[in-house]
Formats: C-alpha cells, structure tokens, sequence
C-alpha cells in the first residue's frame, strides 16, 4: 500500500520514480495559458483567508459542492468564508476519485505543508493553519513559491494593457508576465453582447466598424498592439470549431445582422467567424506566434443560474457534436492564405483527442519542430484518466517528445500544483513503457524527452527565450 | 494466478477483498430498473428447466449464439430445450472477454452452487443439475435467495396494475415490488403503432385524446394513478434525445398526422415529444418521482427478423447520434418549467458518459444531494470496461460517493448477480485507488461510500426507505 | 525491468508467454489486405538499400519526420539514401509511446538481426548492416522469411491481373497471392476523376456506361473476371458509410452530373453509392466472398501538399462524422435485397468500435460462425491502446473467438512483423483474462482460440483453405 498522496504519488515504477525526483521536479514552471489578474500580480495582492483564495472564483470545485447537496449560500452566496469552508470539507470524502480531490490536497501540501486529508473533524483546524501561514503570502510570493517563470494571461483585445505594462516596468519583478490575445467577443457574431463589444473595440480602435473585414483590420491592429507588449500567443474559444468558405457578403450580412440585434442565420455566421480567424491566423503567422483553438463547449446550459450568477460559474459542459472534421478545412484555409501559424488545437471532448491529433499531423512540416501541437488535457478532461488518455492518443500519431506540456487554465495562485500532477502522470506512464520493455532504458534521452516536456519545448515554441 | 472465477474474482488488492466481503457482499438489493413480470413475482411462477429461466427471454445470449453460427431454430425455434441448452454450452468457450461468460458463470455459481466453467463436455450434466434444483425454485424463492428487498418492474401506464395489487395485498409476500411508468409508447409519434396505442390510453382515461396536451394531460392523471399504488420512478426510452421548442401547434399537427397514419415531419415530432416530456417531468417532480432517461439506441434495425420475431430478440444496437447536446437544452426547459425532477440519465453510446455528467454537472443544485445521476453501464456497456469506464467518467466529473449504482434491467430471476459483478468491479477500483495512494485508507469513510453506492444511496433517492 | 523489446515483450504473464511461444509465433500468416505490388512479386524485385524498402513509401514515417522538424527533402524529396535514414533515425528517440518506434524496431531485429535501438548515433552503422543484407534478400524472399502463405493485393476494377496470373503461373512460387476487388472509383461520383474513371471502366467492360445500373453491371461482369482469377474478396473505402434509397432516378441524376464534370448533390450521390453498393454485395454474396467495408476517414485535407505529391502521402486523418448508423440502414439494404455477404467493417474512427460491433451483432445468423466481423485495429488506430481497445470492444459485444484478426494495410514487404505485434498484444490481453481469473486456465480452448484468431478463422472464412 502507497502511502497517501506521498513523495511517490503516481510513481509507480522505479523508472517513473527517478524521471520525476531527479528530472521533472527540478524544472521551473512556464504557465502559457491562465485566467489570472494581471492586476493582482502588479499589485502584489493578499488573501484574508483560504476560502478566499481558494473557493472564492473555483467553479470546479462549486459544481462538486451543488452534486453533494449543499446550499448555494454556502457556494456564491453570503454564508461566512468559514462556514464555506467547512462546506467544501464536507464534501471532500465523498469525491473518490476525482481529480479536485488531488489538486486540493496538492495545494494543501504545497502550498501549506498540510499534508493529512481534509475531512469534516479537521476542517477548522486546518482552516486555521492556512490562514495563518496566508498572512505571509501574497500573489508574487505564490508564484515564487511553485518556481513560475513566466505566465500568459488572458486579455481582450480592447484591453490597453496597463497593468501589464506596470508590471513589465516593476523592476522588483523577475517573473515574466505576458498578455495573451483573445478576441472571442468580436468573433461570436451570433453571441448576446456583440453589437456592444463591436462599439467597445471601434473605440479603442478610434474609427467606426462597418463590416467583417473592419473588424479584421481592428483585430490586426490590436494584435500588433499586443505584439509590441510582449505578447506571444492568442487564444481562441468557440463552441464548435467552425468552417464555411470566408466569403466577404456572407460575413457582412452576417455582421449586419447582429449589429441590429437579430441572430444570423448560420451559414452567415460561420462564414463571418471563418473570415476573422483566417485573417487574424495570417497576423499570428506574421509575428511568430503560437494560435491556440479551443473548442467542443456548451456554455451556459443551465439559464436561470446563468442569469443569476453569470458565466463562469459552474453552467458549462462538453459538446459532442464539436465540430472536429471542420478543423482539417480550417487550417487548409489557414494554408492556404498563407498564415498557418504554429497551433495548439484543444478539444474539451476527450473522443475527439485522435481525430485531432492526426488531422494536424497532416498539417505538420516545413521544418518547424512541433508545429502543430494537440493541447493537454484541459478543463473536465484535467484528470488522471483524461491526461493519460490525451498522452497516449498523442503518442500514439504524434511526436510525443515535442509536446508543450500542462497549462492551468486557473484563476487561482494555488493552481501552479496541476503541473505537479501532470509531471507525475507523465513520468507514471514513461515509466510502465520503460519498464515493460516499450522504449530502452537509455537515462540520456529519457531525460531529454521529459525536460522538455516540463518546460524547454515551451520556452522554445512561445518564444520566451528563457533559457538564453 | 487467480483461481477462475473463484471467492475473490475480480477483487485484485488487499482493499478491495476486505472491502467486498466484509461490506458489499452483505448489502441487500435493491434492482430499481428491470423488466421482471409481476404476474410471475404474483403466481410465484416455477420453471421446467433452465434453459427456460435462462435462454427463455435472454436476447444478449441469442446473439452471441447467432454470431457462434448456432441455427435459430435452436434459438429462438422449436428445438427440445435440452438441444438449446448444449448449443450454448458449445458458444461459452468461444466467448472469452464477454460479460455473459461472467454472468453466466455468476447465475450457475450462486444459483445452482456449479463452480466449473460450462463447456460442451459437461452440458448435459450440468444441465440435469440444475433442473433438479429448479424444482424446489419459484420467483420470489430466486429473489430472496439473492436477498432482493425491492423491485421496480417497468410498466404500461395503460396498465391497471392489477398484479401490483395482489403482491401488495399479499401477506405472504415481504419484497416491496413496485410499478414504474413507462410511457414510451404515447411518446413516440413517429412509431408505427401510436394511433393504436392513443386509442388505447384513451380508453383508459375513459374520454377521447384530441390533440398533444390532451396525451400529456392523461399522462399526468395516470401518473397519480400509479403514484397512489406506490409508483416511485419513471422511465423514458429515446432513441435520440430530442430538443425542440415545445410549440402547441407543431405538436398538435405531429398527433394529427400520426393519428392519421403519416410518419410527421422530424421537428414537429420533436416539438410533441418535448411537449409531453417537460409536461410529465413537471408531474413527476411534484410526486418527487425519479425520472429515468434512456437513449442512443438503434432498434430493430435488421427487419426481416423484426417480422419474423419482433422487438427485444436481438436485433437492436448503439447509435452513435445519440443527440446527447439536446439534453442541455431539455434539462433547462424542466427547470425554466419548473419542474426539474430528480433525474438519472444513460446513453448506450459509451462516448457520451462525459458529456453527461458534465451536462447534469450543471443541473445539480437546490441542496439535493445526487439530485442528478450518470446512469449505470447499461446493457451493451453493462461489462467490466464500460463499468468502470462508467464509474471513472462519473468519478471525475461528479461525486461518486453518491451514485445510485446497479440495476439489472433484465428479465430474469437469475440476472441479481449482475449486481454481484457490479459490486466486485467497484471494490476492485476503489482498491486500486487507495493501494496506490490516490484516497486514504480510512476504514469509516471507505465503508460508507460502498455501502452507499450498494444500497443507502438508492433506498434513500427513490424513496424505498427500507432503513426506516 | 523487461529488456527492451526481448523476447517476451508485451507477454506479461506467465500464461501470455505460453501462448504467444507455444501457440502464436509458430503459427503461418495469410496476409487477407495489403497494398503490395503484384509486379514487385512477379519480377520478384531487390531493394538497393533499406531507404528505399523502408521508408520509400512508407507516409506513417513521412508524418512522424515532418512533425519532428525534418524538412521535406529528406522525406519525400532529393537527398540520398544515407541522409534520409540519418533523419529518420534522428526522429526514433523522439516518438516514444508510438507504434512506428515499435513496428520499426520489429522489422531491424527480425529482418535483419539488429538488436539495439536506433538513434542517431548508430544510424550509419545500421544502414550499412542492412544493406548488406538486403542484398540477399528480394520480395519473395521476405514473405518466405515471415512464414506468409497467402497474401491478396488491392486491385482496381479494371486491371486486367495480368501480373496475378503470372505469379500463378509460377511453379516456383509457392505463396498465394490472390487479388481483391476495390471499385472505390466506380463509387465516388462526388470525386474528382469520376468520369475519366468510367471512361476507363468502359473500355475494359467494351461498350458505354450510360447509368447507374450500367455501372453496377460492369463491376458485377468484373467481379466474375476477377472470381474466375481466384479472388476472394472485396474491398470498399468510403468516407463516411452513406446510406439512401437507392432510387434509380436519383442515381442515374447523379451519374449524369459527376459525368459532365459537376459534383452532384449529396442526397443523390448517396442513392448512386447505396445502388451501387447494394447491387456489388448481392455478386459478392453470390460468389461467397468476403465484402470488407472501410470508413471514416478524411482523405488529402492538405490541399497544397496533396497538389505536390499526390494521394497517400501523408495528409489524411481521422474523420469523426463517419456515418456509424447509417451502417444499420446499409446491411439491411444487402439483407433484404437478398444479397448479404460475409463482412469485414472497419472505422477509422476508434469511438465506433462499439456501435459496429452492436450493430453487426443484429445482423449476425444463418447457421455461419462468425459471418459479420469487426476488422483489426487499422491504420492511425493500429497500436497497442488500439488493439486493446478493438480486442475488448469485440469481445464485449461479439464472440472472440470466431476473429479473423490482423492484416498490415501495408505497401512494404517488411510489414508482416505486424502480425506478430498484434499477436503479442492478444496474447498479453488472453493472459491478463486469465491469470486474474475471468478464463479459465484451460490449454485446450486456450489454444484453439489463439491459433483460430491467427490464421485458422481466416483461412477457412475466405475460403483460402490452405489447411486443406
């Protein structure tokens, strides 16, 4: 029997045991893709207490909350933060299985030196415990604490940038903190709020847009704004992926129409949203940097809660009809414009992992290591069955060695321990190949494959540039 | 090597035998789903022979034999019972990796006490053995002998329950066997056969049915029907799940063409289906009924041997466009209703456990605890790799400690053992997961969450309350 | 720690080592579909140097060094020999967890006797070692040195097997090498090519194909010619599994269009292929062959690629949308039009293994074991999590036992160490069954199962009868 959650969680061969002592551990921490507040970082912030930084913005961990039965004035409501707490702590043994049982407790250890499971009996004091050591921690302090080098957040085009801007100038700040360019909202023509957002971009823009390919100009625009800023990377999110020919009458009319408030018919809208990534890909291409495209979401399925609390918070699902085949027409079109950049392609459909990872195979080439890169497992499929799964899937038609590794895609300064969980997962099933005589036990390359794994093919692909 | 099928089949670690029998083994059952006949649980039916009680109505076994290159006649035809009983003994070796190997092995091991593997060698021994035990045997002697405390069959709501009654009137009969509603047949109206079968419920009701809302209003009378007779639970078979705006007059023109005998254009007929679906839901959720979907089912898809034998003899198969995204939309519009009763929801198509338990993820809420369930692997997926498939999607989407668990949905009085196999492949992974460090090995907890998904769990959902 | 890729690799029991040494390596390969040139056999062509026979034509590899950064010189362009396995070797380290480091490995230890791994600093040695044996070695030579008995090619309607019958007529050559029917030209009116194609097809049948049915009675006239020349079997690849009405009107609609150079409309061009489909399985019914029917593939979605180097070159993928239920709708087509043949069907697709196995169980009858087949993990799916996956899927839902099992797909006569992957992994698999108890440890059936799924189900399902 294992100890729980101990040195060797996950490690479960001699071979996984060293790669992850020896190698992954020691590796610094590249986070490309997250939700934190760059405000928060520029303004070094501090937490009062755990639920704060901890159940505060986790909608992960609100949607175990509601399946166990508690009251959602304990989840979002105005219950004390302790009493949330204990709520959380509550449901924690029910959760067998699941992978917040790990992160949580990861970040306990790490992050607290707790290293018990959290139950009912010992909720308070370890409420205690955390809020105690809190006092001394703060955004900059966590990040610190995990080894992070370097993070992309996630910002709107319309955004100026200046907390990035105040952060770049911080010389008290070693940490390598980038915007990353997600223009979602001037995408998603057939979207409530894009009439709006369409005003918000002609502002920062400072000239009316009337049509799709003002709109694409404005995007470019912001794009070489975000470009002179440090920026290295966009991120798309669509619910299906998308394709229809770009064709400039199809996109207006679809533009058209929601600009006066009405739905465009789809085919429109498609056209329309083509259009946009087709040109904003070729602007990508243009300054080197790496496009990522997630998709396969159904968003805000549950609308009262919606309307009651807004996105993001805990409404969200997987889409099956993802739209996957539309992807091999997108990057042709990509190609064929003369603007596939390097790409990272996510599917929140664990099903579709193999039929992405051979559609971008075929768009792999012209001397570019990796260029084409199938996402880590992201979101409900960040788990130990689904990280295995996408792994092997990649493996399995892809260049393992050259993939770019674990994003956290979080909100929180806690959430740095999923690159633990991911390198431990990694140096699991390394290990069952190496030692079930799939692949030599030759130290050189192992070491290799799963440095680069944890940190040098990012610092390669992204550009950061941070190892000189 | 382990002995086959032996007192720790399937139970792989220390945790998972200690597990098993000292909690799992001993929880009585409670098989919330199967198509067991009450008239034979009311006349406490005897069999002539096994091969009565076990190929009799057992169309998963018709198949493997089908596949084998057995003749139908020793099948589903007229060949001497003896004769059908040896051409299965001659498929069993040949089924190595399918569940009905264990199944069968289980039925012959706990029911009749043979512990060897069946083969064509000792066919007609084992035959002659059981027979002779089969004679002190009768319906409710099987389900005690299984330590069955509660069925639910499934029922027409045409149905006048009449043999309910009885088994409740019935002193002599201590297993609570209760109805379940299973209107399928006034929802489906684009089946051959809806005009027949309105005329029917029709009857019942005692006044004509005009339009959609007249159906779904007498569907909600026979709901109180069956709510006054100890009803807890309904039942719902799609083959896709459907999605469209429940429009009075697309509904109504869906009932007036298949009252007329015309198959209706696919949207009105979704527009009726939705219609009575929300409507019943609402119903249910007052009587706080648990409301059971079912879809991603292919039936009767080879029509000559439809003709030839009708439904459930084997000729029905996974869909992959099981149309999993419109439940999204269908929970919301039982919610915006008002009338989001508990729910527990199965696809066939094994792909879409995810989706599921994420879509449901997003429904739970209002401090009811488990209110929305991943249904069991069920049927096709009812076999080690799709339990615990199922079991590790629903794990790492939801709170597992609060499952429902098995159910047989079988025919026979032989099929408990299913929830035996169950049973074991549960203990199995919760051993591997606590073996290997990823949940404590806390005795209190462990034991609670087996006993809870065995028993506790289900007793308390639908309401049995068996534990007083 | 297992020796990398020793002699027990993937036989990880006891009972998986018995097996594969006793039973399954010593078992002859009929190789029932592959891409190998009939002429190479004939002139029983040399290989000038490993370059050429390993990676000449071989796109798996070609994906793997464009993914890893190898410019397309060294792939499919001019660099010498030496240079283009220097690049591929350099690649090797990189794929870890991938079937080509496997395949590849399995093909220099048994084809040439090197035992390391290949890496970059041991790939001009190696190349040296095999193309000094490569001297000695020719087509027939190699499939002598894999123990192949049979092997059928894949042959165009049109060819006139003029290299068939000279290998027949060769007393020397004792390996049958039959041809399969593959009339995807004939059926892909959508495609560019068609009406060239039918001109070609014409001109062998000897007068003009003016319709649909003209069509269909071309290649039934073909399927004689090829009959007469000992063909066993046939071969469709499709898209997507399509099926309408296979109305005449509609076809012959479609026909007319694709021949005057436009692409018809999808619902017609699905009759044409249903009509097509359903008239060639009644003639292969008829002459008792195998029908095999592949889908689910995206094929040359790089277009500028596809331009420069034309099909099967690396740019196909996985296609999601692959029509499963449609499949249903198909057989019983063949069914009721009295022509169902026995069957191999293969999605390219792994999420569709469980839905054709469910559906091809409905269609499974007739007195004849094993009739309906779901094919061996194929192509981007043909890896150990692959074969594992087909493996259980079948054996869940059909009857393993009467498998036909594995093939190579292959254009290389290398490729054959391919069986010997898949029976290593099915040996791995058996033994996991029985060593944790779920098959008994019987050495009888044990036995039959494995030599039936290696060679004899095959031989006596395509009537190559090579046991006599």
């Amino acid at each position: 029997m294992e100890k729980f959650m101990g040195k060797d969680f996950l490690l479960s061969t001699e071979t996984a045991r060293k790669l992850y002592h020896e190698t992954a551990e020691k590796m610094p921490i590249i986070d490309y893709h997250c939700h934190i507040s760059p405000q928060e970082i520029a303004e070094d912030r501090k937490f009062d207490n755990i639920t704060q930084v901890w159940l505060g913005g986790d909608h992960y961990k609100w949607r175990l909350m509601r399946a166990a039965g508690i009251t959602e004035d304990k989840i979002t409501g105005d219950a004390p933060d302790r009493e949330k707490f204990r709520a959380f702590a509550s449901v924690m043994p029910q959760i067998i299985g699941n992978p917040i049982y790990h992160w949580s407790h990861l970040e306990l250890q790490r992050g607290f030196g707790i290293m018990e499971p959290l139950t009912p009996d010992n909720a308070d004091e370890i409420y205690d415990r955390c809020n105690e050591l809190l006092k001394e921690y703060s955004a900059r302090g966590l990040m610190r604490k995990f080894q992070v080098k370097a993070v992309c957040t996630t910002d709107d085009p319309a955004d100026d940038l200046h907390w990035h801007e105040a952060i770049a100038a911080d010389p008290t700040m070693e940490i390598q903190v980038l915007p990353a360019f997600r223009p979602d909202k001037a995408v998603n023509v057939d979207k409530e709020g894009f009439a709006e957002y369409i005003g918000k971009l002609s502002e920062t823009v400072g000239h009316r847009l009337t049509c799709a390919q003002d709109v694409a100009a404005a995007l470019c625009e912001r794009i070489g704004y975000f470009n002179e800023r440090g920026c290295l990377c966009a991120d798309h999110g669509l619910d299906s992926c998308v394709y229809a020919e770009p064709d400039t009458e199809a996109a207006d009319q679809a533009f058209s129409e929601a600009m006066s408030g009405k739905v465009p018919a789809q085919d429109q809208a498609d056209a329309y949203k083509t259009l946009i990534l087709v040109t904003c890909a070729k602007q990508y291409a243009r300054f080197n940097w790496v496009m990522q495209i997630h998709f396969g979401c159904l968003r805000n399925v549950n609308k009262p809660q919606f309307a009651a609390l807004g996105p993001d918070t805990g409404y969200d699902a997987v889409k099956t009809q993802s739209g996957t085949d539309n992807l091999a027409l997108l990057l042709n079109a990509f190609l064929e414009n003369e603007g596939l950049p390097k790409m990272i392609l996510y599917s929140l459909n664990p099903n579709d992992n193999t039929a992405i990872a051979t559609i971008m195979g075929a768009f792999q080439g012209g001397g570019v290591a990796g260029k084409m890169q199938l996402g880590s497992a992201w979101w409900f499929s960040d788990n130990r069955a689904g990280m295995r799964a996408q792994l092997t899937d990649l493996a399995n038609n892809g260049v393992l060695g050259r993939f770019v590794g674990m994003l956290t895609d979080s909100r929180s300064f806690l959430s740095y321990t999923r690159h633990e969980y991911f390198r431990r997962i990694l140096c699991e099933l390394i290990g069952e190949w190496v030692e079930s005589g799939q692949y030599p036990n030759d130290e050189k390359y192992l070491k290799k494959i799963v440095e680069d794994i944890c940190y040098n093919n990012t610092d390669e692909f992204f550009r950061f540039n941070l190892r000189g």
